[in-house]
């Protein structure tokens, strides 16, 4: 087995709850697979979810702040404050990033959208300025892992539930954050049901995890479609893929 | 016309912004109609992003943060946060609730989503404690808009587009926030391309966008289906309804 570098992106206030203690199984298993782990505990690290005007010092405030434009100037000249140039320094390290997180009103929490808001910056993660060989996106040549935990039960998030597929639940960041970048996501580690977890629950779920870890580099990534050759110049999908109309996002696999 | 109650929640760390004159026009237009109208300017209040152990400061800590306990048992000990309480406050006034926000990685921005994830708390937005009659949701009778700049051109938003339809990348907030606490969502108001809005054009968005402000409270919501009559107790739609098999997330169209 060939050793790796993984990022664990965590976010939940509390290290012994559930996402607690899933993000610490992780870390564990991949060690002691021989793997090199780094963590972003972004509660522990009173991580600074908001994009504001602090994140650009260089900018004088002489002019209106726009954030795309001041991101990639900061990212370009490297003048990003040191939190999210240490942040993007273990995105750019790693083989693989897992984010560990709690579905929060059908996404992410604030503190984890903080950090995609502020590592993904325009001149790092996409944007006309990455430098080549940008193909298919920028952090090409990874993989990534949500490993998600969620309160409602699995059947709200089936085929025909009340909140939607959960592949479409989590396309804006599957696809829209991931797949965008260049990762390749594989799919999603899902405990539904987070409210109430009995021991014997628990430990399946564990198992499962275990699995899923172990085939962090060898299980098939989600197929998403090639973003270089299967849209157009306005990212419309080509009209010989799927020509029979919609079926939803699914339009987007292979 | 009757004179309404509006909530206008602003995103944007720059007031100058295409966001903050969007904000400022709608406040503008609604009180020159005879509304009143608050706003939660979220960068101005320096709002707290992140649910955390403070917003919970009767829990001791001798026991694990559980999240949804703790906002549920503060909601109806009416022991949450003044900050917090004050934007339920501002909520439960309101016979329409305005988003204003730059659409970043496909959502809200961090301080936006913080602001779901810390006022739409259990036993206020949602759950088993919300008083009667909560028959379609704790919020029901009152009309939100999400009034969204985007920086990337229509097309990728469109029905073939790379980034999924919009209404598909918007379905967490329109449907998941939104609908699920009983509001009536409107279509979004979108300004595409803001990353630069000439003058003429910045002119046509805004007489469109006094158009659907005229239209806040006659204008049909997205016709979303009935969480109390569509669906069964495992949240999954009724077997009678839309039996074709799926098409996307519009199955949770009427």
């Amino acid at each position: 087995m060939t050793r790796k570098k993984i990022l664990v992106v965590s976010a939940h206030p509390e290290p012994r709850s559930l996402n607690g203690t899933l993000a610490s199984f992780a870390v564990e298993e991949l060690r002691a697979a021989g793997h090199e782990v780094r963590v972003s505990d972004l509660y522990a690290m009173k991580w600074k979810a908001a994009v504001d005007a602090d994140d650009f010092p260089d900018d004088t405030g002489d002019r209106p702040l726009d954030v795309l434009t001041a991101q990639e100037r900061a990212t370009l000249t490297s003048r990003l404050t040191a939190d999210v140039a240490a942040e993007q320094e273990k995105v750019r390290w790693a083989d693989a990033v897992i984010l560990q997180f709690p579905l929060w009103w059908f996404s992410v929490p604030a503190i984890l959208k903080g950090w995609i808001d502020r590592v993904f910056t325009n001149g790092f993660a996409y944007g006309p300025a990455v430098p080549p060989p940008y193909t298919e996106g920028a952090l090409g040549g990874r993989r990534a892992l949500l490993s998600v935990t969620i309160g409602a039960r699995e059947s709200a998030f089936s085929e025909r539930g009340a909140h939607g597929r959960l592949a479409d639940v989590l396309f804006p960041l599957q696809h829209g954050v991931l797949w965008f970048t260049g990762m390749a996501p594989l799919e999603p580690f899902v405990v539904h049901g987070s409210v109430d977890v009995p021991a014997a629950r628990f430990a399946a779920a564990r198992s499962e995890y275990r699995r899923r870890l172990a085939g962090l580099f060898t299980d098939d990534p989600v197929p998403f479609r090639s973003l270089t050759t299967d849209y157009d110049r306005d990212l419309r999908l080509l009209p010989d893929l799927e020509p029979k109309g919609t079926n939803g996002l699914d339009l987007h696999l292979r």
